[in-house]
């Protein structure tokens, strides 16, 4: 495999957060683009990390960013116009840490709209605690303050990857549904492809296969990627984009009043509401709907009409199976009541199987359903790149895919992924994905129902919500 | 460790079934009865155990039992007024085998009362699918025809020992709360000591922690016993006990009008309904409200006044934290709609830790909550008899409890194991059990309950089932 690089970085590359995807992300960093090592920091609180860091060589300021201490931590180690901040931290503000980038014109990205810490769990209000608030307000900035230097947000695997696939997908179906289309070039064209080839919905449809020898841990969370990440979210009310083909509305459910309004919100905890959806591999499966900026952002990217009476919108929510260990862990947490306090973070060399198969299924159209995305293999990462399992290299592809394209465009505003180059993107993603592929089904979540038990749901249409959320 | 033998069985030793509960009987019998071992064989259908039992050298009846054909095929290997008829099969029909066995006089114990094949997944009417049928048909031929040879109806580990442990638990709360009492001797006096007692119900809390290296591969149902027993109790219905203290009632459950009438059913299978128990090692956990025939005779038992008018009855049902293998089996079949055909009950000797936490929560009381019951490791099994896991050690040892109890009564009838010596049987089985312990807890399933979201619950009794049921 041979490694192009993409670009030259002059000044100083500050990375936030030395975890799981920053350890995946440094040497995806190091090999596609040219800059001087010297040049390159890390901010890390946590000793693990420092440690690490030390042993390499790296230089690491070792001190938790805070709302207090951020502009002057980040005033020291950045220099304005130059250089790039790779945001992939826990308990920061993504929004504070944008701003501050974009007054200073330093290049930025991140992987999620993150909170200070606290926000999550000390928010009384549930309506204030969902990723809808979270990202409106990133919105809102963009709005406010347009154009400038480049910050993109939410440049992971999903939300990030997913919403090229999203696009990629399209063309897929537009293709295989005989349309002879090129690909459209702004939101309004690619709303009315997806409007025009039926789709009515997506789901963000993972399995995560990978597992290790050792069984788990009573008293342990343990996971493929952030265990703090993954409860915080996890404990977030369940939401999802709404679609314009519902005919229900959820007991629990509330929608928003003010922004794009594209999703609404369960007043249940994500990771324990179950939907029904297919993956490759295992076929159907319950996935667990666990809050995520791409559910809402998808939802409104893909709108056509109006905010609040759109024409068309897709329905959009991830549907989450993760690794084994997880399911049980999260089993553990809620039914305890209590969060584990320790974390384990599954590690490439100990995970003997399995693969994370993380694509968009596309549904409702003629075709019924299409699953296209990424069913990358531990043993396949391990060949790809150092440092991380299949499902860090799905992340730290796509923090290099985006950093790419911020280069490339360096005055694009604040972006979300929807809002970029799926093309290039994914030229530059690809290679670290292992096969990446479009799967159609006929299963629908009206299949393979309990037998002998009633269920409330609506044969009227398979793809309704209503069918989608297990009993 | 010493092995008494307490009977000497003449005549024909017939075992029906030779799973993971037979296989691990067998050295139990051999132990602990004088008989000629030529007279001892097992009628079992499925190719695996006929090939053990013949390098065993024992004599194998290679036939599946029918409706048609049980008659005869029992009627030739077992011998009137002699031996004893070890039932440990699946589709079978207790009933019919335990009435043949009546008739011509022979001692017959099962641990389960189970249905003729295709009766759990045939059945339309969820009613009738209930073990409250299942089990009040034996309780009607037990009116029918009071008396006569010995048959002890499901006595297992669960239903069957924890029926012993609810009145040994009594007697240590007694004690605990200076009660001076003598152990009552029949159903008044018991079900008037819990009713005095102040205790509200009883969770069958178990959870197995018992886990071997190889991870879960997927399609493949793994337990600690029977995969297609567990599957077939757990697409039925939820079934509890309804105690005189609840106050609601839920949406989706339904009473009986004839029999005892201790108990509902819910209108949702038992394996994927949740609940807030307790046991010694998690602390508070979820388990499944599995339905089982103790939740529905221990409530019967203890009742205090008349069958739909009571004065005083407990609830109680399953609270079942299986291996978490087994949680894993069931979060895939019920996400998938599917049935996994490929089954594997753990070996004793691929598993690398865990125990069997298998007792009773008394709870509602003076001193809030007592669990009882048995602690029994994988580990320690190995050194206590050959060829069964934990699980099976505490479902085998209770099977020779209960042979011997019939010996001792040959003539009580149809009895259940709350209608035997709880101390006799005891005697027998603890020396198998490891350790088996008193805990108290001041649990309540109003602590731990999530935080930021409305749960239905209702404060102003912690043990109410609206308060255990999972939301
Ligand atoms: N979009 C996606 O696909 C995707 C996937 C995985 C992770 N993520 C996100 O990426 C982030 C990192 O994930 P991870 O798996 O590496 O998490 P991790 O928990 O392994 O690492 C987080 C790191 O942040 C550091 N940190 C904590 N508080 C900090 C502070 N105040 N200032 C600076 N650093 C701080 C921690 O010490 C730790 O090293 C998380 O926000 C996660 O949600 C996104
Ligand atoms: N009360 C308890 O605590 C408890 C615990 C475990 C198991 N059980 C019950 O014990 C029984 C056996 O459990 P297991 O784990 O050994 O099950 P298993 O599935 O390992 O074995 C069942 C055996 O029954 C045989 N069988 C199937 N159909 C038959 C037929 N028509 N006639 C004769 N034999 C037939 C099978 O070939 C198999 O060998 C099950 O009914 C189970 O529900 C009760």
């Amino acid at each position: 495999m041979s490694h192009p690089v993409y670009a030259r970085i002059d000044g100083p590359i500050v990375m936030i957060g030395f975890g799981s995807i920053g350890r995946g992300t440094l040497p995806l960093i190091e090999r596609h683009f040219d800059y001087d090592h010297a040049a390159f920091s890390v901010i890390e609180p946590g000793e693990a990390g420092q440690k690490e860091l030390a042993a390499r060589g790296i230089t690491c300021h070792p001190v938790a960013l805070t709302p207090e201490n951020y502009r002057e931590v980040l005033g020291k180690v950045l220099e304005p116009g130059k250089g790039f901040c790779v945001n992939l931290s826990v308990d920061t503000s993504s929004l504070d840490l944008m701003k501050f980038c974009r007054e200073i014109g330093v290049p930025y990205i991140d992987t999620v709209v993150e909170p200070w810490a606290g926000f999550y769990f000390d928010t009384e209000d549930n309506a204030a605690r969902t990723n809808y608030a979270l990202r409106q307000a990133v919105r809102d900035e963009k709005a406010a303050n347009p154009g400038g230097s480049t910050a993109v947000s939410c440049c992971g695997a999903n939300p990030g990857m997913v919403s090229w696939f999203v696009k990629a997908g399209l063309m897929t179906l537009a293709r295989d549904t005989g349309r002879e289309i090129t690909a459209p070039t702004d939101r309004a064209g690619w709303a009315g492809l997806m409007q025009s080839l039926g789709v009515k919905g997506v789901h963000i449809a993972e399995r995560d296969t990978q597992a290790r020898e050792t069984p788990r841990p009573r008293g342990v969370f343990v996971n493929t990627w952030s265990v703090e990440g993954f409860i915080a979210e996890g404990f977030q009310p369940a939401e999802l984009g709404w679609g314009t083909h519902e005919t229900w509305f959820p007991e629990n459910g509330y929608r928003h009043s003010e922004g794009c309004q594209s999703s609404i919100w369960l007043d249940r905890p994500g990771a324990i509401t179950r939907v029904h959806t297919w993956c490759p591999t295992p076929g159907p499966q319950f996935g667990f709907l666990v809050t995520h900026n791409e559910a809402i952002s998808i939802s409104d990217y893909y709108t056509v009409g109006a905010a609040d009476a759109p024409e068309f919108r897709p329905t959009c929510h991830y549907a989450y199976h993760p690794a084994d260990d997880a399911v049980l862990s999260l089993h553990e947490m809620f039914g305890s009541g209590r969060q584990q306090t320790e974390h384990v973070i599954l590690e490439v060399d100990e995970i003997v199987e399995g693969i994370d198969e993380l694509g968009v299924l596309l549904y409702g159209h003629e075709k019924n359903a299409l699953w296209y995305g990424s069913r990358l293999s531990n043993e396949e990462t391990k060949a790809l790149a150092p440092d991380q399992n299949a499902t860090g290299l799905q992340v730290t592809s796509a923090v290099l895919a985006g950093m790419v394209w911020a280069l490339e465009n360096p005055n694009a505003g604040i972006v979300e992924t929807d809002e970029m180059d799926h093309a290039r993107c994914l030229e530059v993603q690809v290679p670290y994905l292992g096969p990446v592929e479009a799967h159609y089904t006929d299963w629908t979540p009206l299949q393979d129902r309990w037998q002998h038990f009633p269920e409330d749901i609506d044969e009227a249409d398979p793809w309704l919500f209503r069918n989608v959320l297990a009993s």
